[in-house]
């Protein structure tokens, strides 16, 4: 197969031509979502863009339409809660084959709507175009306050490492759809309803905000886990590296069962597990108590340590996340 | 060749689940922009999308890398100011076929980052994926006055019709170049030239902006001709008709000399036109004679008249324009 340019090449190339800030641009290319002023009062913008396509992101012999309405709009929200916002607006690039039929978009429209309206966004516009694969592309925005800060790269020595929601279960369902074997997909039914309808965490990210904004003095950070920890973590601590405390007991019966039968380390498979959407962030360890209570779905997973590189109770892990480009 | 699903049934299905507004959204699915309120003081926020994607929207063959990166964005650009605003932020999303080669990317993202820097534009975010096809869907973002209201269906009969730029000089070249004769692509400069970096009418925009700030009590209209006169005539003026005043002599040459050799009709030919990204609105006649010395682009092309329907000089014309979905 023939791989073409890397996805590091490709941004290392656009950064060459295109700036990253100016007077509206608070944070640029490179966060879940980029930060934009206007002369607000209280807000400021966010804005991402995911795109989701056929034999890229999903398959249809194995998303329904509904699964495919739900998760198109289900990744760029999970990027506005990662930032401590509330998205408000999407617009949905369409390209449809000319196979699609009308009772296949009427399903797909009707999951799409219904996880807009759950979480308060109106549809404000977009574009439509036939092509030969179906790829939806949406644009969300969202609004967050002005003095929370959840960005990447905040983090110092020791704070706490924390995730809401699990790791591993997409990957998992990954490898048994591609299979094609209904057997197998029968056998890990969790796995698969989190790759088909990955969970948003609405409420624990609001809680991180009010918390945030409690303590805006102290540094606090928070991504969505998109491509796997092993390449996410990295991204979140930059300068740092991180110890991680996790056992098989944190993981689902259905990624241990996997791992035993493939021979697989859990910790390592669940590690670089990809299109997870759980939030991941950092902590001031002198906080934590009373932020755990604060957001009871958040579990510590590790602490931000001096050296770089991705450790588990102390031993080193080489591990690689998931590329969307190359594989 | 198979149809598949019509634009119109499309978005009527679209508007059975999608409501249209809510209190962020002050106009939704329908016109250039959508118009999105947040807490500002003086600016409202205006969103496009557009998708430019290979086969449907240009040709590898007769598009070089230059004109993708300038077309797909400048397409957006055009909604942006045919709403009165300024654009400011833009998130690109780009599928990339595995047979692109750096230099290709460098020329295109070359060009693009060169017509964002003209028109202010920083590049704020995006995704990347693999794909068949060579796409780039681009969202804009840009800020209009609170004040100035340049939307479609303001029209009152009576009003002057007006045109910042030119018509059918984009379908005649689409014409040319999908003939693939080289012979013929040079005896169409100008066309060419047009399909492939169509003009932006930002000073006109601006000047238009200004006029209706002052006059704010007065209602224009505004948009950007994409789909050709005769589709986009009707939905800027929608309760109305309007009768023309174009003659042979307001056409460029090039489309003259095409219509002779083909025996087609030049007036209708340009009035079908496709891609024209032109500015096109609608201003009280009481105050024309001010308003063409405030834009002296603005050209005189019609009035607004009670009976529904596309006139030239009183005589009705039944036409059809460029539709991107089924064409």
């Amino acid at each position: 197969m023939k791989i073409g340019l890397s996805e590091k090449s490709i941004l290392e190339c656009l950064d060459n031509y295109f700036p990253h800030q100016d007077e509206h641009t608070l944070l640029g290319r490179g966060d879940d979502c980029s930060l934009l002023s206007l002369d607000t009062q209280h807000y400021n913008i966010l804005v991402t863009t995911d795109i989701f396509t056929e034999n890229s992101h999903f398959r249809r012999d194995y998303f329904s339409p509904e699964a495919i309405g739900y998760k198109s709009l289900a990744v760029n929200i999970s990027d506005i809660y990662a930032m401590g916002g509330n998205p408000f607006s999407a617009q949905l690039a369409l390209s449809l084959p000319q196979d699609i039929e009308k009772s296949f978009l009427e399903s797909l429209f009707s999951s799409m709507a219904s996880l807009a309206k759950e979480h308060n966004i109106i549809l404000s516009g977009g574009d439509l175009t036939k092509s030969e694969n179906l790829s939806l592309t949406i644009t969300l925005l969202g609004k967050v306050d002005k003095d929370v800060r959840l960005y990447r790269n905040q983090a110092k020595c020791g704070d706490i490492v924390f995730l809401v929601g699990d790791i591993g279960l997409s990957r998992l369902a990954l490898k048994i759809l591609e299979k094609e074997s209904k057997q197998e997909k029968e056998g890990y039914p969790q796995a698969v309803n989190r790759h088909l309808f990955p969970q948003m965490h609405k409420e624990s990210a609001l809680q991180i905000h009010d918390f945030a904004k409690k303590y805006k003095e102290e540094k606090f950070s928070l991504m969505d886990v998109s491509d796997g920890l092993a390449q996410d973590l990295p991204r979140l601590v930059e300068k740092y590296g991180i110890d991680l405390c996790l056992e098989e007991k944190d993981l689902y019966t259905e990624i241990v069962n996997f791992c035993k039968n493939e021979k697989l380390n859990p910790i390592d498979f669940a590690i670089q597990g990809g299109e997870d959407y759980a939030l991941l962030g950092t902590c001031p360890s002198s906080l934590w108590e009373e932020f755990s209570l604060f957001c009871p779905k958040a579990k510590k997973i590790g602490f931000v340590k001096e050296e770089k590189g991705i450790y588990c109770f102390g031993e080193e892990r080489n591990l690689q996340g998931y590329d969307h480009f190359t594989q």
